[in-house]
């Protein structure tokens, strides 16, 4: 209850500070029988992995993952699966001058005011870092899902006000952004480039599609699918609003615009249109599924900000170190895993429904 | 697990559907002591009932709750609170034409996949008239939060787009819409009844203003206090957006605006800007937590539409009856409960956190 | 998670006091499509109530169950069941003499203490009518086991100390003790009608036979199948141990006498001895589950007892009023239920993993 | 919910077979600035190690435990602890031979069934090497318990029968079977040697008390104190019986022998006897809490069995190997363990409620 559990059936739960000597993540409820490797897992940890292009830090991890427990032969048993991360070659030297300091936007204040105490030490459990165990997790549930025909893709639909127009799947991962509009891309980079001259950061919207996903996900009525998947998306640390479907567009629109009518296509139920964002009372519809996560400019910048100390007084702080001037493109595979661990789960919870049918 | 509770602590579990006997709520970990009567919750009950005015239904439901346990001599003695109403003059009959229909933006083909079957009567478990549950336990939330000086308001920010500028929370209850800006409230009705006139529906969007909320409150890193409160909010039917904050608008920020600047005042540290809306690192800093919904048009029109039997064939659809051509007002006190319920769950979690400094 | 839950996917919450106006229990989880009707759970309710017999509480409680949520002509709909009992005819005057007294053996002292006031109305919360509740869900959760084959049979084993030789089934629901010994069923009621005369009360065991059940049932490490039932069952208010298969023998025997062997029959495995309970590694073989639950004798007697004042006087207390001089034929239904709970809930798990294989 | 998370607050998650890389276990809600070193749970782990004694099996094996996060400078932050054991030396070939029959008495079949497929090395995650994930939380909530007085300590009551008839307890951890009764102990101890020279095994009892703990811990109906103790005890592999109190025996007493009168003593509600073993309706008095647990001779033995083979055919089986002939000893620390986590749990929630009164 403590709050580092997340999932009702395909359930994890994670451990780890950023200057800690390990990042992991046990996974409870995998599918017996599911083939998982090292490799299935770095392959997405490396998407998220500091160091990737410039735009994000230069801090370079390695951030290899070792399974524990949980398999023979490369396959689930059923038993939880502890994957591990070690951190490598980090030294909280930088952050002795600044440990008196509550940093603005930074989760200082809150962790010391709630636990009576905090770990001064790279933002402690409170880092961002603490999402590899996240991304490891939804490794395996993207693995999980494919079995049955169900993919999470996930990209940068904003940066700093400059939207993506086109969506081209096949661009997001040949650009350091993850945009899906090559057009747009240089000129997205180019905003990063602009708040890092001026040691300042810039945020974005992520945008995320389900496809593949069969009707019938969702626990009404307080787990409803999107009310799940906002719970998984917001507890990003960053993230600031969650949208599904036409989202906050929806509220200005009629009701006869809204409504997604019903067809039939190939004996399937299909609909129209899909403002809707593939779920109805809170239970999938087979359509595609498509929300949206704001990301808040990153708290770290090296320009001076008013501040107090520990003790009250007022003081200037620089945060200064290698940090990301924005943070979207290293978020889309950690929406992506909290979407993934969501669907999982609600699929494995459908299938008791289907066995009474 | 299949979805009827919400909260950790102060716990709900409801039941009921809007065309059976009866609708309820079993209220557990409701703090020993508490005054509560039949009036407080009967209170909130009446914000949200139908044939309140002019824009909402004509539909006449008195919604009278009964307190079936819980209490000795008006407090609650630590075991579980049994909130009912009965369900009143029901008549089913106006579902019969449509009974083998899909209504476009209802549930009612995700129910029937999901479920096997489904009570097509008033759209059963997944009519708006579940949230009678909902408020019911706010109302006791409410009241508790009330004894340690949190307030939880809310309000009509937008109808069909136009929003309020001026937030006059004395002005919300005095107007049929829950408008906080006296002026827009006519246009805001305007609009409204263009659309019912037209046969259609229009949605908006409900703000919700907590004050006096201590810091400390949440738990990382998935039991956020913002993801938590999304959870509650989207678990809300026609809710298709949540933010926090500056929500969307902290996505088009620079860091050096976004981040909010600590100060102190009265020996208490607070920020000079509330952009966070009142959360950081997911925990709550002191300040107020501001947070909107997005609310769809509703769902049930008078206007054909298209749509399918369920046995597949094409048919047109016409939704009559005495619906809501905008359920925005009457949701209002539907956001706030689920608000209220969250945080005081997130406030008797904290409480242990507290007895360890 | 205040304690009035109890299952995962199968999952009832209950409510009521004694002297309260009702007690009632939501169900979560019923198996869609599963046909219930009132009589059903009206048939499980009699066995439990009072008045049955000589050698109960001359009490006279109706017991009538009503059903107020879940159902479409009949079945269930995966929403959830609401079953509802109202409390008749109770008076709390006899309480009032007794009111600042803690009642050895009772719960007043640790209710006063945990929950700093306490319902002295006929034991509140802690009565021993608070399983109506569980015995109504039981009913519900055994109508869903007959579909899978699954039946659980209770019986009075043991009554002060004289045993049942015989295990016959045929004879328990014939006589008014439950025992399945048709020849120690008089000095059982002996027994009984001795304690009954000096104002004094008898305790007993409960065995349950539950039959047909699959293998497969059960979730290691801590959701053992033997724990959960021991969780369940345990929870019953004047239940002081549990025990499963050879329970303490087990402890005295050896391996080589213990280990039940495993052989073949008509394409099933099977055990030839059933040492283990049907329980192996917290999972469930397919062989008969048996388990046993010590009853303490009822802690309300006329007899004069030392105690102490709410204040901390010395004082002697006569708990006069129409109790139970032996509570076992009645609790036999309640362990039967809680068995079925848990049985069903780990039935409902296991269709999961099925479905990987 | 798949089994391997057990506590409310206090939640501890494990992971790890016992021929895999490692046992571990991540905790959760561990109080803040509680001080933990390893050293304080290496000590646990050195009592329940193999290798130690005579009596136990021959295997070494270090288990050195790591702590991977939590701390700042020795005290827990409030975010997970994650320990970690390496396994060392492990050789899978001395089950090779029997990887395709089931064993008696042990896991393999149930696995099989429930799973799909079973890790044959060493039981896997049925092996009593698990336990290792407990007795490292447990040594976390004895430490958390001693900060609030409450002491845990276990014994061995009864080996193949021979009963300890003083209980001292300072000669417990002087004797390889800790048992407290000096006299009883070489008796003991023959009976584990006569079984191992006859490639058997013998059972026990363990007994354990709980002294310091306050009145008011345990959350009734379903959470009731014994309720969750049974659940946690029975949840260890060879556990087959749980007792509170005069357990089985208060079944054989008269109302009035075994209600425990109430007086008080230096201002404290005290009771002159402890028949209910500290726990009235599921809550805590204050007296000491007393438990036992009965254990199954081991399963692992040499001598030759029935079985069959995973494909049905008829064998005999000799499980060879350094096995141990009685597991009791080593039971203690693990029983000791399961109840230093459910009252450390039950400690925690009743600290919400302490905060209403």
């Amino acid at each position: 209850m403590p709050g580092n559990s997340f999932g009702r059936v395909f359930s994890i739960t994670t451990y780890g500070e950023s200057h800690g000597r390990a990042i992991g993540v046990i996974i409870d409820g995998v599918p017996t029988g599911l083939a998982i490797t090292e490799q299935d897992i770095q392959g997405e940890l490396d998407r998220r992995r500091p160091g990737q292009s410039e735009v994000t830090t230069p801090r370079k991890e390695r951030d290899r993952v070792e399974i524990l427990s949980g398999l023979l032969d490369g396959k689930a048993t059923g038993t939880p699966l502890s994957l591990l991360v070690w951190n490598e070659n980090w030294d909280s030297s930088a952050y002795e001058p600044i440990r008196h300091l509550y940093r603005p936007g930074h989760a200082d204040y809150t962790y010391q005011v709630k636990y009576g105490l905090r770990d001064w030490r790279g933002s402690g459990r409170a880092s961002g870092r603490e999402t590899v165990a996240r991304v490891a997790a939804g490794a395996v549930a993207k693995k999980a899902l494919q079995a049955s025909g169900i993919r999470i893709r996930g990209y940068t639909l904003e940066i700093a006000g400059i939207q993506a127009e086109e969506i081209d799947l096949a661009a997001v991962e040949e650009n350091v952004v993850r945009s899906p509009d090559r057009e747009k891309t240089p000129i997205m980079i180019g905003r990063i480039e602009e708040a890092r001259h001026s040691g300042d950061s810039v945020g974005g919207i992520v945008e995320v599609i389900v496809s593949g996903c069969p009707p019938g996900l969702g626990d009404p009525v307080f787990d409803r699918l999107d009310a799940l998947l906002a719970h998984a998306v917001m507890s990003i640390g960053a993230v600031k609003s969650f949208e599904v479907g036409c989202g906050v567009q929806a509220s200005r629109m009629r009701g006869s615009e809204y409504n997604d009518p019903f067809y039939m296509e190939d004996g399937r139920v299909r609909t129209e249109t899909n403002n809707a964002g593939g779920i109805l009372g809170g239970i999938s519809t087979g359509e595609d599924i498509i929300l949206r996560a704001a990301v808040r400019p990153s708290a770290s910048i090296s320009k001076a900000q008013k501040t107090i100390s520990v003790e009250g007084r007022k003081e200037t702080i620089r945060v200064s170190g290698r940090h990301d001037p924005c943070i979207v493109p290293r978020i889309v595979p950690v929406v992506e895993s909290m979407v993934a661990v969501t669907i999982l789960d609600c699929l494995l919870v459908q299938k008791m429904y289907l066995s009474f049918h």
